[in-house]
């Protein structure tokens, strides 16, 4: 990165920008309050650091040794921002003191259940409403959410997902799976999902990144989370940062039982905070798979330090298409989110 | 699936078709060389296997247990093709008792390069050229292959790679990434990879099938068996059988250092052979990253009884823009060749 | 398990158990306020359950599904006692509502230092005192405890470690790594730890629980929940029943950095309450290998429900021999002391 | 390391020796046919290369930087011996060319079946019987051995073993599980087995490696390479370097099946070669749990390098108290071998 001086001309900034283009990579220019820097994207041993460091303007030139140099805290705090980054969706800001609870159904399933869930969801608290349209799944013969049966189904899922939010005054999200399904999806809701087992998936990471949507970015279950920030550098490469980490489970260890689908790893959420200036949140019910874990685990997550939970909520959990032994009920979300705003209280510094 | 008896008419067969398509399910109808079994797609708890074990021209109908069940060995059993499925690549048959070598540079990188390799591993005995124009990389910052410059690039890239096979008349495959690149890259190519970070990618999986190409299917390296064949499953779902499964390494273990990149997992060899009627390959090169490893673990591959082996070979490795470690000479790679047919004739049964 | 009726008489339940000892298994017999129930230690095919149901005297018998049966939730619920069992230690109850802290060095190095730690420890809150003297270590080379320097060099360890506890008023607990140090270690601890690496080692877990000290028997770091509690099944087999099982991570998923030494497995604190009556801490000091991680991390095991923390301390962390980057200061235990309490009184129902 | 001069008197040798020792290091003594290597037990860090390398007759003093300083090829290069150690273990010698067959059933468990499958084992081409007196078990609940009715039963089964090895020429093998087994067994066997679940248990490393016997020394199933080398060193800090590693496979990798009960890593045999110069041996039949795989799996081990085979082989499989299902009769067995022998001879350079 390089970073400028405080009383560095437009002129300045860019014949450095120049400079490093013409060496075949691209820059993502950051303005602080008082320093602006310039972050590369592309492979670095092409750059002459030196050369940059003695431009007109220029107060330091170096390498940023992590492979997520966009999103890394070294370049924040380079240009004078400490705090976490903080992704505003509409009147939600997710990143700050308050945890931001994202709640819904598995899947968009039907308009009554949806409203009624959505509105369920609003009065226990939560912030933003989630479903699913496209959903992934291990199996080609298992439902695969109502996009799967072609355009018209998924834009009147869409438009349910969509008039919910709205009627309760809550932004939406749904998972975006294919390239091709980005441009769709990006007209209805007001936040991207890249899922889990889409992490490594690049070019779907860069096209949801051009719809200049926030993203929330799934960490793979089987990924450290060094590969976790280097593929969510790859929507930031873009110029999207509006990016929010989200922990879900990694693979269970061992041989035998753990009773869990996945082992939810905390400790993530300190590692990549120290890591990134990006807003990492929890996603228990995947997770853990089981409703009777979602309030403890939603708990730890805030007690951890996480700015918010992911969690899915249907009234009627028997009814449900996907995942329903470890949706809750909207009674059980509004204890949660309760505690959880309690926890907060206590362990912000 | 539905086994149909030996003198059933046509007008029994679509009559079971439409009494599965009228429940929501398609139909995958296979014909063996005296019975014909209708395969389904979807979820078969709708289905009434009583009813329709009842109806006329059925001997049979009953589930599949498997999640994976138009590629299970138990399916093609069911009409009467016992041997692993031969895919068939020009001149090239892959699955039979000659093991097939794809050999080539990791990424095409210059004409000339690639045009002398190309003949060198001929030369050596490789019957399938490998080169990859769209790298998937775990960091934005890498060179991502020539087909990240535009499609002007990528073009270029493919035309050199066709050019080469036909050339030293071999089938030319290459990696496709992301969804949007499957059209181009099915014009110059004879198979398409799909990489392991992409396994779980089911829209990519399925425009990738639906360009009527085989398709080489590299487990993901955090994926159990089960699952590799269950996203298998969704290639063979669009009615692409041309399957060639391939083995390339799992995470390492455990704490420390494991001194490969990947863990090389042959058990996964004869597991496969018993699940599902597919051939297996095995790439030595990525599954562990070191030149000095391709020979033993590429007799090992062959001694475990894969189909084939996908090898890394490059005559000047050190000019290599990607994965230089594991790239083996062409003097090697004939060496190679030479040992895993005398170790075939030798465990073949 | 072979439940007695309330009115049973001592003669009927001698001949229960003689009837199970003929087929040679070995009995657990635990009395609730109201019920007998007889647990059966050994291969239960050798039971014919109906003929000891129709035995006089008894309610029911059947067998636990789970490999552990003696520690199982349904068998302590089989004889009327629901809540997590509580080990006393001296007069400390784990357990119980109200965390207990055990803190101290990695190591018990010198004599000073020890009392100094432990004397601030006690100030900040914890209740019982930790230090090793029979390190576990990686590799020969490394410094393993002054237990390593002969049998003086133990027992004056483990003199300095008894003095300490006593003048602080705190149980005192340390590692026994291999049979041979069970006796010895017993005559001056009040707790035997068993540490991660140690998990699997059956022999050593039955030495130990012989002594009928309480156990801290902590879980590998690559061993599932089952095998976990399969384990911990042999020192409750031997008929010692005061085990405190501790979380203390697990190996770290995928290619790449984690930043952390281990991944802590919070979910494992709900799910071993389900299944076990036995409570359970976590160890955020091994698990994270980080200074900067054991304040969130000891606040989420709260959040989740453990019944304690297991922390290292020094007041010189840059003097320790073993583990200098995990330590925490005294006063950081303060706090977290005083948070973990707030956050108990919130979250317990 | 210290690497003497050739000319170096025994005089010079001990006043290294006694400098070392003096800062508290213990000695490794290694004679090869022109020079004399030192190895050093202990943190290197204590000890000044500098000054040592200044002594009279020292060539030259270095660091190794491997955890494992003992076992590694640098060590051994050092003094002159490039070829892999062989183990001689009566008139069978591991290590060599010939590849070393290790047979016989999982548990000794009645004298008639021994001597029935020991004599088929060596009519099949078996070097060495192996049968486990004291089996290590996931539960407390089942079948342990002989040696769990107490030491006459343990005795009693030794005995037979020691028996059948005699009877047939074979020398014997069995695992011991806890220190207090160690000198009782070693009357009898003549290898020590180390399993999978002792691995990190250094107090019984060092036990078994005192009583002088060979140790076959099994790799934990969540083990690294460095950790399993690293632990390896503990035996060889003993001064028995008569260790003969053996791959009996990892914990499977993902979620969903596998299909075999660990995943054999055959890369490690190539690695563990270059790293250090003990042989290396492959069970396949713990790896896989499945009869149908150890022929593909012990011809792959072969064709990876591995310097022998240890499978369980029973001529009344279901008549085994353990691990039945991986059991392979005597002709299965006679194949394997012949099979192992004739890719041994192609593939050895």
């Amino acid at each position: 990165m390089i970073i400028m001086k405080k009383d560095a001309s437009p002129e300045q900034l860019q014949h450095v920008i120049d400079e490093v283009t013409k060496v075949g990579l691209r820059t993502d220019v950051s303005h602080g309050q008082h320093l602006t820097v310039i972050g590369l994207v592309g492979d670095e041993r092409q750059v002459d650091f030196a050369h940059l460091a003695a431009l007109p303007g220029v107060k330091e030139a170096r390498m940023i040794e992590a492979p997520y140099k966009l999103i890394n805290r070294e370049y924040s705090n380079a240009y004078g921002e400490t705090r976490t980054h903080i992704v505003k969706i509409g009147n939600v800001e997710l990143g700050g003191d308050e945890p931001v609870i994202i709640a819904g159904p598995c899947a968009v399933e039907d308009r009554d259940a949806l409203f009624r869930i959505a509105e369920q969801a609003k009065e226990a608290g939560a912030h933003i409403l989630r479903g699913g349209v496209f959903k992934p799944r291990s199996s080609v013969h298992s439902f695969q959410g109502l996009g799967a049966s072609g355009e018209a189904g998924a834009i009147e899922a869409l438009t349910w997902l969509k008039e919910a939010g709205e009627k309760f005054g809550m932004p939406v999200v749904t998972e975006v799976r294919g390239e091709a399904q980005a441009a769709l999806v990006s007209q209805y809701v007001d936040i991207i999902q890249i899922g889990s087992r889409n992490m490594y998936d690049q070019d779907l990471l860069q096209t949801a990144a051009r719809t200049k949507l926030p993203i929330i970015f799934k960490r793979h279950f089987g990924a450290s989370i060094e590969e976790f920030l280097s593929f969510a550098e790859y929507i930031a490469a873009e110029g999207n940062k509006d990016i929010i980490l989200c922990e879900r489970g990694i693979v269970p260890v061992g041989k035998g039982k753990n009773y869990t689908r996945y082992q939810l790893d905390l400790s993530a959420v300190p590692v990549v905070q120290k890591e990134t200036f990006l807003p990492i949140i929890v996603d228990p019910s995947h997770a853990t798979g089981r409703r009777d874990l979602i309030r403890p685990m939603s708990l730890a997550a805030m007690a951890a330090g996480a700015s918010g939970l992911m969690i899915e909520v249907h009234d009627r959990p028997e009814e449900a298409l996907c995942d329903a032994s470890q949706m809750i009920s909207p009674a059980e979300l509004k204890e949660i989110i309760g505690l959880a705003r309690q926890i907060r209280q206590i362990t912000v510094k």
